[in-house]
Protein backbone atom coordinates (compact mmCIF):
# COMPACT_ATOMS: atom_id res chain seq x y z
CA UNK A 1 0.00 0.00 0.00
CA UNK A 2 0.50 3.42 -0.27
CA UNK A 3 -0.50 6.80 1.41
CA UNK A 4 -1.49 7.99 -2.54
CA UNK A 5 -3.98 7.03 -4.21
CA UNK A 6 -1.30 7.78 -7.25
CA UNK A 7 1.76 6.08 -6.13
CA UNK A 8 -0.74 2.90 -5.32
CA UNK A 9 -2.02 3.20 -9.05
CA UNK A 10 1.25 3.65 -10.71
CA UNK A 11 2.86 0.60 -8.52
CA UNK A 12 -0.05 -1.30 -10.19
CA UNK A 13 0.58 -0.07 -13.41
CA UNK A 14 4.05 -0.91 -13.15
CA UNK A 15 3.10 -4.23 -11.68
CA UNK A 16 5.40 -4.14 -9.28
CA UNK A 17 3.58 -5.78 -6.49
CA UNK A 18 0.98 -8.39 -6.66
CA UNK A 19 -1.85 -7.11 -4.54
CA UNK A 20 -2.33 -2.97 -3.78
CA UNK A 21 -4.24 -2.11 -0.82
CA UNK A 22 -6.02 0.77 0.15
CA UNK A 23 -5.03 0.72 4.06
CA UNK A 24 -2.62 0.02 6.02
CA UNK A 25 -4.61 -2.29 8.34
CA UNK A 26 -5.54 -4.14 5.35
CA UNK A 27 -1.90 -4.50 3.71
CA UNK A 28 -0.35 -6.03 6.71
CA UNK A 29 -3.30 -8.54 8.00
CA UNK A 30 -1.64 -12.06 8.02
CA UNK A 31 1.78 -10.75 6.73
CA UNK A 32 4.81 -12.49 7.51
CA UNK A 33 6.71 -9.55 7.22
CA UNK A 34 5.73 -6.00 6.79
CA UNK A 35 8.32 -3.24 5.75
CA UNK A 36 7.14 0.34 6.49
CA UNK A 37 9.00 2.93 3.61
CA UNK A 38 8.29 6.00 5.36
CA UNK A 39 9.94 9.49 6.46
CA UNK A 40 11.46 8.87 9.93
CA UNK A 41 8.85 11.08 11.54
CA UNK A 42 5.79 9.33 10.01
CA UNK A 43 6.70 5.58 11.16
CA UNK A 44 5.45 5.74 15.12
CA UNK A 45 2.06 6.70 13.82
CA UNK A 46 2.00 4.07 11.30
CA UNK A 47 3.59 1.35 14.01
CA UNK A 48 0.12 2.86 16.16
CA UNK A 49 -2.14 2.50 13.50
CA UNK A 50 -1.13 -1.19 12.01
CA UNK A 51 -0.30 -2.62 15.83
CA UNK A 52 -4.11 -4.18 15.90
CA UNK A 53 -3.70 -5.84 12.76
CA UNK A 54 -0.54 -7.80 13.21
CA UNK A 55 -0.21 -11.27 12.71
CA UNK A 56 1.07 -13.05 15.72
CA UNK A 57 5.48 -14.00 14.94
CA UNK A 58 5.58 -11.83 11.81
CA UNK A 59 8.64 -9.56 11.44
CA UNK A 60 8.41 -5.94 11.17
CA UNK A 61 10.99 -3.97 9.95
CA UNK A 62 11.27 -0.47 8.04
CA UNK A 63 14.21 0.84 5.76
CA UNK A 64 14.24 4.61 7.58
CA UNK A 65 17.71 6.43 7.49
CA UNK A 66 18.40 6.86 11.73
CA UNK A 67 17.52 4.01 14.05
CA UNK A 68 17.55 5.36 17.12
CA UNK A 69 14.38 7.61 16.54
CA UNK A 70 12.82 4.18 14.89
CA UNK A 71 13.04 2.25 17.93
CA UNK A 72 11.81 5.03 20.25
CA UNK A 73 8.82 5.50 17.78
CA UNK A 74 7.61 2.59 16.78
CA UNK A 75 8.40 -0.15 19.55
CA UNK A 76 6.48 1.09 22.22
CA UNK A 77 3.58 0.35 20.17
CA UNK A 78 4.07 -2.81 18.37
CA UNK A 79 2.87 -6.00 20.45
CA UNK A 80 4.72 -8.68 21.82
CA UNK A 81 3.99 -11.11 19.72
CA UNK A 82 5.84 -9.65 16.74
CA UNK A 83 9.36 -9.68 15.91
CA UNK A 84 10.98 -5.89 15.44
CA UNK A 85 13.87 -5.45 13.62
CA UNK A 86 14.59 -2.15 12.33
CA UNK A 87 16.52 -1.97 9.15
CA UNK A 88 18.30 0.54 6.80
CA UNK A 89 19.61 -0.59 3.02
CA UNK A 90 22.65 1.80 1.98
CA UNK A 91 21.23 2.38 -1.20
CA UNK A 92 19.38 4.87 -3.36
CA UNK A 93 19.40 7.63 -5.65
CA UNK A 94 18.26 11.02 -6.03
CA UNK A 95 14.88 9.98 -7.02
CA UNK A 96 12.24 8.36 -5.16
CA UNK A 97 8.61 6.74 -5.79
CA UNK A 98 8.02 3.47 -8.08
CA UNK A 99 9.24 4.64 -11.22
CA UNK A 100 12.67 5.27 -9.28
CA UNK A 101 13.31 1.79 -8.69
CA UNK A 102 15.52 -0.65 -10.41
CA UNK A 103 16.34 -4.73 -10.23
CA UNK A 104 20.06 -3.85 -9.08
CA UNK A 105 19.44 -1.21 -6.43
CA UNK A 106 20.12 -3.23 -3.45
CA UNK A 107 22.94 -5.85 -5.34
CA UNK A 108 26.49 -5.07 -3.18
CA UNK A 109 24.72 -2.84 -1.19
CA UNK A 110 24.96 -2.64 2.36
CA UNK A 111 21.45 -3.19 4.68
CA UNK A 112 22.46 -2.62 8.13
CA UNK A 113 20.06 -4.45 10.93
CA UNK A 114 19.76 -2.57 14.57
CA UNK A 115 17.64 -5.40 16.29
CA UNK A 116 17.18 -4.46 20.09
CA UNK A 117 18.62 -6.62 22.40
CA UNK A 118 16.74 -9.99 23.17
CA UNK A 119 15.31 -9.55 19.50
CA UNK A 120 14.72 -13.89 18.70
CA UNK A 121 17.82 -14.43 16.79
CA UNK A 122 15.45 -16.12 14.15
CA UNK A 123 13.35 -13.50 13.39
CA UNK A 124 16.23 -11.54 12.43
CA UNK A 125 17.75 -14.13 10.44
CA UNK A 126 14.62 -14.29 8.29
CA UNK A 127 15.12 -10.47 7.65
CA UNK A 128 18.88 -10.83 6.59
CA UNK A 129 17.59 -13.92 4.47
CA UNK A 130 15.38 -11.78 2.62
CA UNK A 131 18.02 -8.65 2.24
CA UNK A 132 20.29 -11.21 0.67
CA UNK A 133 17.78 -12.64 -1.52
CA UNK A 134 17.64 -8.95 -3.40
CA UNK A 135 21.31 -8.73 -3.67
CA UNK A 136 22.29 -7.07 -0.28
CA UNK A 137 25.50 -7.66 2.41
CA UNK A 138 24.14 -7.55 5.61
CA UNK A 139 25.81 -6.19 8.96
CA UNK A 140 23.63 -5.79 12.44
CA UNK A 141 24.83 -3.55 14.77
CA UNK A 142 23.21 -1.24 17.57
CA UNK A 143 21.01 1.61 16.87
CA UNK A 144 23.43 4.39 18.34
CA UNK A 145 26.37 3.23 16.65
CA UNK A 146 24.34 2.76 13.33
CA UNK A 147 23.25 6.52 13.85
CA UNK A 148 27.11 7.69 14.56
CA UNK A 149 28.01 6.09 11.29
CA UNK A 150 25.52 7.24 9.01
CA UNK A 151 25.99 10.75 10.32
CA UNK A 152 29.29 10.90 8.85
CA UNK A 153 28.70 8.44 5.61
CA UNK A 154 25.26 10.32 4.83
CA UNK A 155 23.63 12.80 6.59
CA UNK A 156 26.65 15.00 6.96
CA UNK A 157 27.51 15.20 3.27
CA UNK A 158 23.80 15.69 2.70
CA UNK A 159 24.26 18.64 5.15
CA UNK A 160 26.68 20.07 3.29
CA UNK A 161 25.41 19.28 -0.58
CA UNK A 162 22.06 21.12 0.76
CA UNK A 163 24.17 23.97 2.31
CA UNK A 164 26.74 24.78 -0.73
CA UNK A 165 24.13 24.38 -3.16
CA UNK A 166 21.92 27.01 -0.96
CA UNK A 167 24.79 29.21 -1.26
CA UNK A 168 25.84 29.15 -4.60
CA UNK A 169 22.24 30.18 -5.17
CA UNK A 170 22.04 33.26 -3.38
CA UNK A 171 25.50 35.19 -4.31
CA UNK A 172 25.20 38.60 -5.53
CA UNK A 173 28.67 38.45 -7.57
CA UNK A 174 27.60 35.65 -9.54
CA UNK A 175 24.71 34.85 -11.19
CA UNK A 176 22.45 31.94 -10.64
CA UNK A 177 22.84 31.46 -14.60
CA UNK A 178 26.83 31.14 -14.54
CA UNK A 179 26.70 28.92 -11.99
CA UNK A 180 24.24 26.37 -13.74
CA UNK A 181 26.77 26.69 -16.78
CA UNK A 182 30.21 26.36 -15.03
CA UNK A 183 29.00 23.88 -12.99
CA UNK A 184 30.84 20.80 -14.44
CA UNK A 185 34.25 21.80 -12.16
CA UNK A 186 32.61 20.17 -9.23
CA UNK A 187 29.53 21.67 -8.08
CA UNK A 188 26.78 19.67 -9.95
CA UNK A 189 28.38 17.07 -8.32
CA UNK A 190 26.85 18.35 -5.25
CA UNK A 191 23.61 19.23 -6.55
CA UNK A 192 22.78 15.65 -7.31
CA UNK A 193 22.79 14.92 -3.40
CA UNK A 194 20.88 18.10 -2.78
CA UNK A 195 18.00 17.05 -5.29
CA UNK A 196 17.22 14.23 -2.59
CA UNK A 197 13.80 14.23 -0.98
CA UNK A 198 13.13 17.39 1.16
CA UNK A 199 10.76 15.48 3.52
CA UNK A 200 12.76 12.31 3.86
CA UNK A 201 15.64 14.49 4.71
CA UNK A 202 13.81 17.04 7.38
CA UNK A 203 13.08 13.80 8.82
CA UNK A 204 16.66 12.54 9.02
CA UNK A 205 18.07 15.56 10.58
CA UNK A 206 15.38 15.91 13.20
CA UNK A 207 15.73 12.58 14.22
CA UNK A 208 19.47 12.41 14.20
CA UNK A 209 20.18 15.13 15.88
CA UNK A 210 22.89 14.80 18.28
CA UNK A 211 24.76 12.90 16.22
CA UNK A 212 25.15 15.39 13.22
CA UNK A 213 25.57 17.93 15.52
CA UNK A 214 28.78 16.08 16.60
CA UNK A 215 29.95 15.24 13.41
CA UNK A 216 29.26 19.08 12.18
CA UNK A 217 31.58 20.20 15.03
CA UNK A 218 34.41 18.06 13.61
CA UNK A 219 33.74 18.90 10.03
CA UNK A 220 33.80 22.41 11.53
CA UNK A 221 37.52 21.98 12.81
CA UNK A 222 38.84 20.65 10.38
CA UNK A 223 37.65 23.11 7.83
CA UNK A 224 38.65 25.75 9.65
CA UNK A 225 42.22 24.34 9.62
CA UNK A 226 42.22 24.13 5.62
CA UNK A 227 41.18 27.64 5.76
CA UNK A 228 44.00 28.24 8.05
CA UNK A 229 46.35 27.11 5.61
CA UNK A 230 44.70 28.62 2.37
CA UNK A 231 44.88 31.95 4.66
CA UNK A 232 48.17 31.43 5.36
CA UNK A 233 49.69 30.34 2.00
CA UNK A 234 50.56 27.09 4.00
CA UNK A 235 50.85 24.82 1.00
CA UNK A 236 52.36 21.87 2.49
CA UNK A 237 49.59 21.13 4.79
CA UNK A 238 47.08 21.52 1.87
CA UNK A 239 48.94 19.00 -0.48
CA UNK A 240 49.60 16.70 2.48
CA UNK A 241 45.52 16.58 3.26
CA UNK A 242 44.72 16.25 -0.24
CA UNK A 243 47.15 13.21 -0.76
CA UNK A 244 45.41 11.37 1.98
CA UNK A 245 41.69 11.69 0.91
CA UNK A 246 42.92 10.36 -2.18
CA UNK A 247 43.72 6.93 -0.51
CA UNK A 248 39.74 6.75 0.68
CA UNK A 249 38.69 7.08 -2.69
CA UNK A 250 40.75 4.03 -3.73
CA UNK A 251 39.76 2.04 -0.79
CA UNK A 252 35.93 2.52 -1.64
CA UNK A 253 36.28 2.05 -5.10
CA UNK A 254 38.35 -1.69 -4.15
CA UNK A 255 35.76 -2.95 -1.79
CA UNK A 256 32.92 -2.45 -4.92
CA UNK A 257 31.12 0.55 -3.22
CA UNK A 258 31.72 2.83 -6.11
CA UNK A 259 32.83 2.50 -9.89
CA UNK A 260 36.10 2.90 -11.22
CA UNK A 261 34.99 4.61 -13.89
CA UNK A 262 36.05 7.62 -14.54
CA UNK A 263 33.55 10.75 -12.77
CA UNK A 264 30.94 8.43 -12.10
CA UNK A 265 30.76 6.75 -15.42
CA UNK A 266 29.31 9.83 -16.41
CA UNK A 267 28.20 9.70 -20.58
CA UNK A 268 30.14 12.34 -21.53
CA UNK A 269 28.88 11.60 -25.51
CA UNK A 270 25.07 11.92 -24.42
CA UNK A 271 25.22 14.95 -22.18
CA UNK A 272 23.42 17.83 -24.47
CA UNK A 273 20.84 20.20 -23.33
CA UNK A 274 17.37 19.00 -23.08
CA UNK A 275 14.59 20.20 -25.20
CA UNK A 276 11.91 22.52 -23.44
CA UNK A 277 9.87 22.25 -21.70
CA UNK A 278 11.95 19.90 -19.06
CA UNK A 279 9.74 17.54 -16.81
CA UNK A 280 11.45 16.25 -14.00
CA UNK A 281 8.82 13.99 -12.42
CA UNK A 282 9.02 14.96 -8.60
CA UNK A 283 7.43 11.37 -7.71
CA UNK A 284 7.05 12.36 -3.89
CA UNK B 1 56.49 18.02 -24.88
CA UNK B 2 55.57 16.87 -20.84
CA UNK B 3 58.18 17.89 -18.03
CA UNK B 4 58.80 13.69 -17.68
CA UNK B 5 60.39 11.69 -19.76
CA UNK B 6 57.61 8.54 -18.85
CA UNK B 7 54.80 11.29 -19.78
CA UNK B 8 56.43 12.00 -23.10
CA UNK B 9 56.57 8.22 -23.82
CA UNK B 10 53.54 7.57 -22.62
CA UNK B 11 51.74 10.44 -25.34
CA UNK B 12 53.79 9.14 -27.82
CA UNK B 13 52.50 5.36 -27.43
CA UNK B 14 49.20 6.40 -27.49
CA UNK B 15 49.68 8.35 -30.58
CA UNK B 16 48.10 11.65 -28.89
CA UNK B 17 50.80 13.71 -30.87
CA UNK B 18 52.76 14.56 -34.28
CA UNK B 19 55.45 15.20 -32.47
CA UNK B 20 56.65 14.65 -28.66
CA UNK B 21 59.66 16.87 -28.13
CA UNK B 22 62.13 16.70 -24.74
CA UNK B 23 61.97 20.45 -24.27
CA UNK B 24 59.35 23.37 -24.16
CA UNK B 25 62.17 25.99 -25.77
CA UNK B 26 61.70 23.10 -28.83
CA UNK B 27 57.95 22.65 -28.05
CA UNK B 28 56.95 26.14 -28.65
CA UNK B 29 59.50 26.96 -31.99
CA UNK B 30 57.40 28.13 -34.78
CA UNK B 31 54.24 27.10 -33.18
CA UNK B 32 51.42 29.01 -34.30
CA UNK B 33 49.18 28.24 -31.08
CA UNK B 34 51.02 27.40 -27.55
CA UNK B 35 48.97 26.29 -24.57
CA UNK B 36 50.48 25.74 -21.12
CA UNK B 37 49.17 22.86 -19.33
CA UNK B 38 50.65 22.78 -15.49
CA UNK B 39 49.60 23.56 -12.55
CA UNK B 40 49.02 27.22 -11.71
CA UNK B 41 51.98 27.37 -9.59
CA UNK B 42 54.04 26.46 -12.21
CA UNK B 43 53.33 28.95 -15.37
CA UNK B 44 54.98 31.90 -14.58
CA UNK B 45 58.21 29.74 -14.44
CA UNK B 46 57.48 27.71 -17.56
CA UNK B 47 56.15 31.43 -19.52
CA UNK B 48 59.98 32.77 -18.77
CA UNK B 49 61.45 29.90 -20.23
CA UNK B 50 59.71 29.95 -23.50
CA UNK B 51 59.39 33.22 -24.20
CA UNK B 52 62.76 34.06 -25.88
CA UNK B 53 61.71 30.99 -28.36
CA UNK B 54 58.27 32.37 -29.12
CA UNK B 55 57.05 33.22 -32.72
CA UNK B 56 56.30 36.87 -33.50
CA UNK B 57 52.06 36.69 -33.75
CA UNK B 58 51.33 33.58 -31.99
CA UNK B 59 48.86 33.04 -29.67
CA UNK B 60 49.89 31.86 -25.70
CA UNK B 61 47.31 30.51 -23.49
CA UNK B 62 46.94 28.45 -20.93
CA UNK B 63 44.18 25.94 -18.85
CA UNK B 64 44.66 27.04 -15.54
CA UNK B 65 41.68 26.75 -13.03
CA UNK B 66 42.79 30.73 -11.90
CA UNK B 67 43.02 33.06 -14.01
CA UNK B 68 44.46 36.14 -12.22
CA UNK B 69 47.58 34.70 -11.08
CA UNK B 70 48.26 33.42 -14.32
CA UNK B 71 47.83 36.69 -15.89
CA UNK B 72 50.25 38.34 -13.18
CA UNK B 73 52.89 35.18 -13.43
CA UNK B 74 53.08 35.04 -17.28
CA UNK B 75 52.48 38.34 -18.96
CA UNK B 76 55.06 39.94 -17.24
CA UNK B 77 57.22 37.54 -19.17
CA UNK B 78 55.66 37.48 -22.49
CA UNK B 79 57.16 39.17 -25.68
CA UNK B 80 54.69 42.00 -26.98
CA UNK B 81 55.00 40.44 -30.35
CA UNK B 82 53.04 37.41 -29.17
CA UNK B 83 48.84 37.52 -27.97
CA UNK B 84 48.12 36.24 -24.32
CA UNK B 85 44.85 34.74 -24.75
CA UNK B 86 44.08 32.75 -21.18
CA UNK B 87 41.94 30.30 -21.29
CA UNK B 88 40.03 28.03 -18.49
CA UNK B 89 38.16 24.80 -19.99
CA UNK B 90 35.59 23.55 -17.51
CA UNK B 91 36.05 20.24 -18.00
CA UNK B 92 38.41 17.10 -15.95
CA UNK B 93 37.33 14.22 -13.95
CA UNK B 94 39.26 13.31 -11.07
CA UNK B 95 41.65 11.40 -13.22
CA UNK B 96 44.90 13.33 -15.38
CA UNK B 97 47.72 12.66 -17.33
CA UNK B 98 47.94 11.44 -21.46
CA UNK B 99 45.56 8.31 -20.41
CA UNK B 100 42.98 10.45 -19.01
CA UNK B 101 41.67 11.85 -22.13
CA UNK B 102 39.31 11.14 -24.19
CA UNK B 103 37.28 12.19 -27.24
CA UNK B 104 34.01 13.84 -25.88
CA UNK B 105 35.90 15.45 -22.88
CA UNK B 106 34.95 19.25 -23.83
CA UNK B 107 31.81 18.06 -25.97
CA UNK B 108 29.22 20.77 -24.51
CA UNK B 109 31.57 22.04 -21.60
CA UNK B 110 32.00 25.75 -21.51
CA UNK B 111 36.09 27.05 -22.24
CA UNK B 112 36.18 30.64 -20.61
CA UNK B 113 38.25 32.95 -22.31
CA UNK B 114 39.94 35.96 -20.02
CA UNK B 115 42.21 38.05 -22.21
CA UNK B 116 43.15 41.35 -21.05
CA UNK B 117 42.36 44.13 -22.46
CA UNK B 118 43.94 45.59 -25.65
CA UNK B 119 44.48 41.97 -26.54
CA UNK B 120 44.36 41.64 -30.44
CA UNK B 121 40.49 40.24 -31.23
CA UNK B 122 41.96 38.26 -34.11
CA UNK B 123 43.65 36.43 -31.94
CA UNK B 124 41.02 35.34 -29.77
CA UNK B 125 38.59 34.97 -31.95
CA UNK B 126 41.28 31.99 -33.37
CA UNK B 127 41.72 30.37 -29.99
CA UNK B 128 37.95 30.57 -29.68
CA UNK B 129 37.66 28.84 -32.71
CA UNK B 130 40.16 26.20 -31.89
CA UNK B 131 37.93 25.27 -28.43
CA UNK B 132 34.97 25.34 -30.46
CA UNK B 133 36.21 22.50 -33.06
CA UNK B 134 36.86 20.31 -29.66
CA UNK B 135 33.17 20.81 -28.97
CA UNK B 136 33.25 23.33 -26.39
CA UNK B 137 31.18 26.42 -25.88
CA UNK B 138 33.15 29.54 -25.25
CA UNK B 139 32.49 32.46 -22.96
CA UNK B 140 34.90 35.20 -22.39
CA UNK B 141 34.56 37.44 -19.34
CA UNK B 142 37.46 39.19 -16.81
CA UNK B 143 39.89 37.29 -15.20
CA UNK B 144 38.99 38.79 -11.61
CA UNK B 145 35.05 37.44 -12.53
CA UNK B 146 36.46 33.93 -13.20
CA UNK B 147 37.97 33.73 -10.49
CA UNK B 148 35.04 34.89 -8.36
CA UNK B 149 32.47 31.91 -10.12
CA UNK B 150 34.60 29.48 -10.29
CA UNK B 151 35.61 29.38 -6.31
CA UNK B 152 32.12 28.60 -6.06
CA UNK B 153 31.21 26.55 -8.99
CA UNK B 154 34.24 24.00 -8.38
CA UNK B 155 36.92 25.67 -5.29
CA UNK B 156 34.83 25.42 -3.01
CA UNK B 157 33.20 22.22 -3.77
CA UNK B 158 36.52 20.89 -3.86
CA UNK B 159 37.80 22.21 -0.35
CA UNK B 160 34.82 20.91 1.22
CA UNK B 161 34.79 17.63 -0.22
CA UNK B 162 38.67 17.21 0.63
CA UNK B 163 37.45 18.05 4.47
CA UNK B 164 34.62 15.95 4.86
CA UNK B 165 37.03 12.99 3.29
CA UNK B 166 40.05 13.94 5.81
CA UNK B 167 37.17 14.53 8.74
CA UNK B 168 35.69 11.21 7.90
CA UNK B 169 39.17 9.38 8.19
CA UNK B 170 39.96 10.74 11.88
CA UNK B 171 36.83 9.51 13.99
CA UNK B 172 37.89 7.49 16.57
CA UNK B 173 33.95 6.57 17.47
CA UNK B 174 33.55 5.54 13.71
CA UNK B 175 36.21 2.79 11.76
CA UNK B 176 37.84 3.76 8.33
CA UNK B 177 36.18 0.35 7.22
CA UNK B 178 32.48 1.28 8.30
CA UNK B 179 33.16 4.75 6.30
CA UNK B 180 34.17 2.94 3.18
CA UNK B 181 31.29 0.20 3.64
CA UNK B 182 28.25 2.89 4.12
CA UNK B 183 29.95 5.14 1.94
CA UNK B 184 27.04 4.59 -0.75
CA UNK B 185 24.96 6.73 1.42
CA UNK B 186 25.92 9.76 -0.06
CA UNK B 187 29.73 10.14 1.32
CA UNK B 188 31.27 8.08 -2.16
CA UNK B 189 30.31 11.17 -4.50
CA UNK B 190 32.39 13.43 -2.34
CA UNK B 191 35.83 11.13 -2.50
CA UNK B 192 35.50 11.46 -6.24
CA UNK B 193 36.27 15.14 -6.13
CA UNK B 194 38.66 14.59 -3.14
CA UNK B 195 40.92 12.23 -5.46
CA UNK B 196 41.87 14.90 -8.11
CA UNK B 197 45.33 15.53 -8.53
CA UNK B 198 47.23 17.16 -5.10
CA UNK B 199 49.67 19.75 -7.14
CA UNK B 200 46.80 21.31 -9.32
CA UNK B 201 44.41 21.64 -6.39
CA UNK B 202 47.44 23.16 -3.74
CA UNK B 203 48.21 25.95 -6.43
CA UNK B 204 44.87 26.46 -7.18
CA UNK B 205 44.04 27.35 -2.87
CA UNK B 206 46.99 29.12 -2.67
CA UNK B 207 46.34 31.13 -6.09
CA UNK B 208 42.78 32.29 -5.95
CA UNK B 209 42.87 32.76 -2.02
CA UNK B 210 40.74 35.64 -1.69
CA UNK B 211 37.98 34.46 -3.67
CA UNK B 212 38.06 31.10 -2.05
CA UNK B 213 37.93 33.34 1.59
CA UNK B 214 35.14 35.15 0.07
CA UNK B 215 32.71 32.55 -0.96
CA UNK B 216 33.64 30.25 2.35
CA UNK B 217 32.92 33.02 4.73
CA UNK B 218 29.61 32.63 2.97
CA UNK B 219 29.36 29.00 3.27
CA UNK B 220 29.29 28.67 6.88
CA UNK B 221 26.83 31.77 7.39
CA UNK B 222 24.61 29.27 5.47
CA UNK B 223 25.84 26.55 7.40
CA UNK B 224 25.34 27.97 10.81
CA UNK B 225 21.97 28.62 9.82
CA UNK B 226 21.07 25.33 8.57
CA UNK B 227 23.15 23.69 12.40
CA UNK B 228 20.56 25.95 14.10
CA UNK B 229 17.52 25.01 12.24
CA UNK B 230 18.29 21.42 13.10
CA UNK B 231 19.71 21.93 16.45
CA UNK B 232 16.03 24.17 17.01
CA UNK B 233 14.29 21.17 15.59
CA UNK B 234 12.76 23.84 13.13
CA UNK B 235 11.44 21.17 10.52
CA UNK B 236 10.36 23.78 8.25
CA UNK B 237 13.19 25.77 7.73
CA UNK B 238 14.79 22.57 6.64
CA UNK B 239 12.04 21.67 4.59
CA UNK B 240 12.10 24.87 2.33
CA UNK B 241 15.99 24.85 2.36
CA UNK B 242 15.87 21.42 0.45
CA UNK B 243 12.89 22.17 -1.30
CA UNK B 244 15.18 24.96 -2.99
CA UNK B 245 18.24 23.38 -3.80
CA UNK B 246 16.13 20.81 -5.86
CA UNK B 247 15.32 23.29 -8.47
CA UNK B 248 19.00 24.29 -9.20
CA UNK B 249 19.95 20.90 -9.93
CA UNK B 250 16.69 20.56 -12.52
CA UNK B 251 18.65 24.00 -13.92
CA UNK B 252 21.66 21.86 -14.25
CA UNK B 253 20.23 18.69 -16.41
CA UNK B 254 18.18 21.04 -18.31
CA UNK B 255 21.23 23.18 -19.59
CA UNK B 256 22.39 19.99 -20.37
CA UNK B 257 25.84 20.44 -17.74
CA UNK B 258 24.47 17.16 -16.12
CA UNK B 259 23.23 13.61 -16.69
CA UNK B 260 19.64 13.25 -15.92
CA UNK B 261 19.96 9.61 -15.59
CA UNK B 262 19.73 8.40 -11.70
CA UNK B 263 23.16 8.32 -9.27
CA UNK B 264 25.28 9.87 -12.27
CA UNK B 265 23.98 7.06 -14.83
CA UNK B 266 26.41 4.80 -12.34
CA UNK B 267 26.42 1.16 -13.73
CA UNK B 268 24.89 -0.89 -10.28
CA UNK B 269 25.08 -4.15 -12.58
CA UNK B 270 28.79 -3.72 -12.86
CA UNK B 271 29.75 -2.73 -9.04
CA UNK B 272 31.71 -5.64 -7.37
CA UNK B 273 34.16 -5.77 -5.19
CA UNK B 274 37.63 -5.86 -7.46
CA UNK B 275 40.48 -8.12 -7.33
CA UNK B 276 43.25 -7.58 -5.52
CA UNK B 277 45.46 -6.34 -5.74
CA UNK B 278 44.12 -3.46 -7.20
CA UNK B 279 46.03 -0.74 -8.59
CA UNK B 280 44.89 2.92 -10.04
CA UNK B 281 47.70 4.39 -11.60
CA UNK B 282 49.02 7.81 -10.49
CA UNK B 283 49.09 9.26 -13.68
CA UNK B 284 50.56 12.83 -11.87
Amino acid sequence: TARSAGTRRRVAELGLADQVLETNAAAVADADLVIVCAPVGACGDIAKEIAPHLKAGAVVSDVGSVKGAIVRDMAPHLPAAVHFVPAHPVAGTEHSGPDAGFAELFVERWCILTPPENTDAKAVERLAAFWRMLGAKVETMPAGHHDLVLAITSHLPHLIAYTIVGTADELGEVTRSEVLKFSAGGFRDFTRIAASDPTMWRDVFLANKDAVLEMLGTFNEDLAQLTRAIRRGDGTALFDHFTRTRAIRRGIVEIGQDSATPDFGRSHAELQPLPRPYAVSDEN
